[in-house]
């Protein structure tokens, strides 16, 4: 079974770079790829929220938040 | 071929996290993951200085560094 994995992005130039290179890296063999976009998708902000997300891009793996660098606040998208 | 994915750690507990589920979900098909730990590979803290890391745990993908959330700065490595 595959496990889940979810990229949150805001559009931005930052984010895209991740999503190019760091959420297309992962092995769709093994997880399902996610991506959303928090700008768009405001209704998904608590559940990025709830599991540590802060700010974005940033990958969901395992039930854990990993902030890849920077591009906007969680705050700044509501 | 494969192209290169370099993930640099220090072994902290965030850089541990990072590995084991962001570095390990890369597809290994598409992808020559190469594991380095700065604190005992000091030599190679320059090569990571040079495509642009500051803290680990980073990926480096495509030449771009990717800092996944903050364990140590390189810095403080030296």
């Amino acid at each position: 079974m595959k496990k889940q994995a979810t990229f949150y992005h805001a559009g931005c130039p930052v984010c895209v770079a991740a999503e190019q290179q760091v959420a297309e890296a992962i092995d769709s063999a093994r997880f399902n790829v996610e991506i959303v976009h928090l700008g768009e998708s405001k209704s998904r902000i608590g559940e990025a929220e709830s599991v540590g997300v802060t700010s974005v891009p940033a990958l969901v793996i395992g039930g854990r938040p990993f902030h890849i660098n920077f591009g906007a606040a969680i705050a700044d998208l509501k």
